[in-house]
């Protein structure tokens, strides 16, 4: 057994030209980490093998060590299951018997004794090189439940000992773990360190680009290796990251410019950069606009420049108006201007195939230290100033959440949607090729911006899957992160590949990860933009309590339905409170949870159980069924909720409460009512309100506000 | 080893007031039915024993029989894996020695051979009697996977030899049955058998209320029931059904009746008699209306009685507007009159514990042969009559779905989201309670009417889930059927228990049986609405290729996520296709599936594209993606698009088209447009036309129509 170290194992074996180490390599790297293999040994007499067998313990397997021997099972070189000191001895004779049998002129270096395991749960820990993520370590039960259900949990390496335990839980038939049907539980520690050992030894060696630990036998006693494979190659270049300042410097100067110039501006209808102009000036932005271009001296009504070069004082922002082949030039100027933030609308780029054209501006922006969108994006706003830097139409519900999107399609829907819900917005930022301001740009921009509480991105691929989680823990701590990551399934992944030339991970990586990031996950398109639209009205709630109080039984169940399918808890109501609930309520109504009001009943009967559910601190969070009734109608029971709320937030009893309006149409007039009075509404659908509450409750655990 | 039949095994352990069988009355049962269990016999020699053992096959199981020795494990009596005669000869004398150690005083009957089983897969076969399916046949693989991961499937009983087939493939670990890491695959065709026979034995004999065969090993050679347990009790009581015509009869009289009574008619506002009979008449229904109330000379216009028994001629329809307290009087007149339907809109009966007042009522309802609609609910509507016998508003929008809802509050939403949307509606009805007319009454009127294309149905139990079945599989065959089944989940069921006093079944029993009867099941209320406003205006797709033609890269991505949530096929298109689509589109367009035609495109290039998509026939329905720009504005796509699919409709391309519409507000207007024109539209998401394309495809696989 040698007793080099893990570094000259890996540069041995590279400098040999293989891509994966040895059996007994791969062991000796466990070794170095403390990660339990098979005990073994080489013995080169009956009496050796016996001894070696009786210091590993018992059963062994005896295997004949040879070069000229490759099918030792064929040569009846090994024998399994080996229970004393004398079937050891005489299983080493019966061994060399065959194998010179076998074959006469075979070198024999020995029998290997090794240690049999088998016993307890069979796991596999793994990992592997993730485009997106790099090092990502994986486990999972072993056999059908990883093959045929692919029961997998991933996370990024290293792993710390806490969640390598919750790894143990992540995946669907965790249970197996602690035991059933009577059999031995895993030693759950012992597992959790062998998967912490296995992230440190992939992050101090970057050289290894895959590890395979199948199977590992945990029992009682401890997690032991049997099999080791270990798949090396290149590192992967490591990502150049600005520091946290340097890109706040450059993103505060995008976002809060004090001037704009417009490359390629122009007064004709239809054309970009009249677009952008008109959204500039009718959007209501209070900084300088310079229109520049070469052959107009005036552009509505403001002083145009031939050269950005030639605009007096400084400029924060070039918007860029022109096609893809002016650009680079004109970009050589914005830099020596010293512009911030270089807005890049033009398309042409790599989604086309000018996958060289894009290297070249990406060049020229850090040569100068310039920050750029885009390529192929619509532009951004930022609500607080005025600002609609972009070709479509101005915005300017001001609110508190920030949406990013990669796509225009997905940006125009965004935009749509805000208006018609009357969304308040603090941006609406393109991202489009990503070529430079990424996701992680955008997010550390967002988490010091007051102007913005909540940040929902709409993203296909991530440029540096290790720098987004990094913010995204960061900014998580105080404001949610909603993502819809497109491309989700396989052959999502695949439309992904053929949009934007980006390697889409496989989505269970991305799911596993982002979680781990804290991150709230919108299953569709429709969904991310509910959650950003009622995240930031939505108070954070301090415990997992939910009660449904209802005017109708039917609304009632499917709720409940909905509670479950949102991970939601519904509260086990304890008598006293159960008693309260019900002095309020007809006899014939239910209490427990869903409290059901029954349908009839006055506004004062609504009043009294929201009343006492917001007061009640034992009471987390209210979700509301109404039916539309004449003794209570839509918008008495609308002002009703919104005045009982208000009143209780005004004494310090902050819940976030959720309704469910069944009714006429008078339920949707009622519904936005209370929205915009901080009452999440919804008419028509039961499913929509808790799953708006469900994804505030994955953001409030994420940030440590629970428990 | 006895001869009697099953009948009498299970009549003799009845008669012992036995609720169990004992292991080997259990297997008697098996062998009558076919059903394999381990060979076994009785020996009382050593060479008695290795004859047995030679016959049933070796390895053998030795275990001691005595009344004495009730541990046998601790009496050394049980030996396992004896692979020749000479081991059973031996184990023979030495489970005797052993016994006699153990108990010198014991009476031994002999000692038992059996035939070692647990090679291959092991699996569950079961039966359970669900309080509303009656017999359901479970299977699943044994071990973790049915216990920890709940990986089971149920299908009503008996089973036909197909269906068994198809419960093996549908457990999510399907795959494993077919030999995954070179494990030998089952014999499916022996294991169907067996699950079809377990089928047959539980429908022949009533009085067995449970089965478990558990575990049954299942190789490539046959199935093996290891272990038999069956519980026996008294046999659930048969379901008195109506004839169809019977139904039909009733059924036509009231959706098209001649003449409608009030019950309690009134002209004071506020009144449920007053709205009722505004919405009679404003609602613009042309038959007989008559109040009855015996204080009135006349009511809103009309000539009121002082009971049904005045009227003159026939009446069809009573609409009881009266306490629940006069209901029974004013019922047993209706039914002297001969109305045909009663329709109970009073609460007060089994919802608030007045199941007694509710039985009467019902036993009134049958005496006269008049079928009851409730109680408490809020009435019905029928477009086709120009009928609203409701207390709520009327509602004219004609159209081809009938809606039913077991709670007021859905049906409630049901009404408002109709309005809201312009839902075309032919029928919308209360069914409350239930204690009388239910969802199988209205699926076989709904069957014969012309005048509804589609049935969606909310509901939190069914009184009799076979002949719902039964119902809904006539039904399938021509109009979808689409269920939401509330108290989905174990929490849901609760609520549903505490609302309706119905037993809710299991969950993934209902969900099975559900599919199994070609229902469409929505996943929740606002899924539902969706479903039967778009279901029935879009044409039945012809198979399974499904094309995606985006106008923006961005939405064929989540288009594409969709399509595979919704359990779509994206097509794999073929070359000339492809080439034929890339001729309309720019050269960095994206071909392949999604078609990306790329942002900024000409009307044309939706128009070539899609007229393409609908004329080449290996293409069986559109996902259209639209990106809002100036060129293509929101309403110029949506008029060419409805030209075009009218246009090629009329040359007989009929698909279904759907689209997501990403852009400004316009994009709305748009999308209604495309939907009054057959083509399924929706603004700011991707996922809601795929998620409907999906259901109608889950509609058309099981009417047959595809393959």
């Amino acid at each position: 057994m040698s007793t080099v170290g893990p570094r000259e194992v890996i540069e041995k074996a590279l400098a040999e030209g293989r891509t994966a180490l040895t059996a007994p390599e791969g062991r000796e790297l466990c070794q170095a980490y403390g990660i339990a293999t098979p005990g073994e040994g080489l013995a080169t007499s009956a009496d050796e093998a016996a001894r070696l067998a009786g210091e590993i313990g018992f059963p062994v397997v005896l295997k004949i060590v040879s070069p000229d021997i490759l099918h030792k099972t064929d040569a009846g070189g090994v024998l399994v299951g080996l229970k004393t000191a004398e079937e050891v001895r005489a299983g080493y004779d019966t061994i060399l018997t065959n194998a010179r049998a076998y074959d006469p002129d075979a070198k024999i270096d020995g029998i290997q004794v090794q240690q049999l395991v088998g016993g307890g749960h069979e796991v596999i820990v793994g990992a592997v090189t993730d485009p997106t993520f790099g090092k990502v370590i994986a486990f999972g039960l072993g056999g059908v439940l990883v093959e045929v259900l692919k029961d997998v949990t991933f996370r990024l390496a290293p792993v710390s000992g806490d969640d390598a335990l919750k790894m143990l839980d992540d995946i669907r038939a965790a249970e197996v773990l602690r035991g059933v049907r009577g059999a031995e539980p895993a030693n759950r520690e012992a597992l959790a360190a062998l998967i912490e050992r296995v992230g440190r030894l992939v992050t101090d060696i970057p050289e290894i680009v895959e590890v395979d630990l199948n199977p590992v036998f945990a029992d009682a006693n401890g997690a032991v290796a049997a099999d080791v494979r270990v798949i090396i190659g290149t590192p992967q270049p490591e990502v150049a990251r600005l520091s946290r300042e340097e890109i706040l410097r450059q993103m505060n100067r995008i976002f809060k410019p004090r001037s704009v110039a417009v490359i390629g501006a122009s007064a004709e209808t239809g054309k970009i950069g009249n677009s952008v102009m008109k959204n500039l000036i009718n959007g209501g932005y209070q900084g300088q606009i310079y229109p520049i271009n070469p052959k107009a001296d005036e552009i509505m009504g403001l002083k145009a420049y031939k050269s950005v070069a030639d605009v007096p004082g400084d400029v924060d922002v070039a918007v860029f108006a022109i096609p893809a082949k002016f650009v680079a030039p004109a970009l050589e100027e914005v830099g020596r201007k010293g512009v911030a933030g270089a807005v890049m609308i033009p398309s042409g780029f790599a989604e086309t195939g000018n996958v060289e054209g894009q290297k070249e501006i990406v060049e020229i922006a850090r040569r100068h230290g310039v920050r750029m969108l885009g390529p192929n994006i619509y532009g951004y706003y930022y609500t607080p100033e005025n600002l609609c830097a972009t070709f479509c139409t101005p915005y300017d519900v001001r609110g508190s959440v920030a949406l990013t999107s990669q796509s225009g399609g997905i940006g125009m829907a965004i935009l749509g949607f805000s208006r018609t819900t009357k969304m308040g917005v603090s941006a609406i930022v393109g991202v489009g090729n990503k070529a430079d301001v990424d996701e992680d740009d955008l997010l550390t921009f967002f988490e010091q911006d007051d102007n913005t509480k909540a940040v929902a991105m709409h993203l296909e691929d991530l440029k540096d899957g290790r720098g987004f989680v990094e913010a995204a823990r960061r900014v998580v701590k105080e404001k949610p992160v909603i993502v819809l990551k497109a491309g989700r399934t396989a052959m999502g992944a695949r439309a992904a590949g053929s949009h934007t030339g980006a390697l889409a991970g496989d989505d269970k990586v991305y799911d596993d990860i982002l979680r781990q990031a804290g991150v709230v996950r919108a299953p569709g398109l429709n969904d991310m933009l509910e959650y950003a639209r009622a995240l930031p009205i939505l108070p954070a709630p301090k415990g997992e309590n939910v009660v449904i109080i209802t005017g109708a039984g039917g609304s009632g169940v499917l709720l409940s339905d909905a509670i479950v399918d949102a991970g939601l808890t519904l509260m086990d109501i304890p008598d006293d409170l159960d008693a309260a609930f019900r002095a309020y309520i007809p006899p014939f109504g239910a209490a427990g949870n869903p409290i059901d009001i029954t349908g009839g009943e006055p506004p004062s009967t609504y009043e009294n159980t929201v009343r006492l559910g917001l007061q009640d601190d034992r009471i987390h969070a209210l979700v509301l069924g109404y039916w539309h009734t004449i003794v209570t109608p839509p918008m008495v029971f609308a002002e009703l909720i919104a005045r009982v709320v208000a009143e209780e937030r005004a004494k310090g009893n902050t819940k976030p409460v959720v309704a469910s309006l069944a009714g006429d149409t008078e339920v949707e007039e009622a519904s936005e009512y209370l929205f915009e009075h901080g009452v999440v509404a919804y008419p028509y659908t039961t499913e929509k309100p808790v799953a708006v509450l469900g994804a505030k409750y994955r953001w409030a655990r994420a940030a440590g506000l629970l428990r």
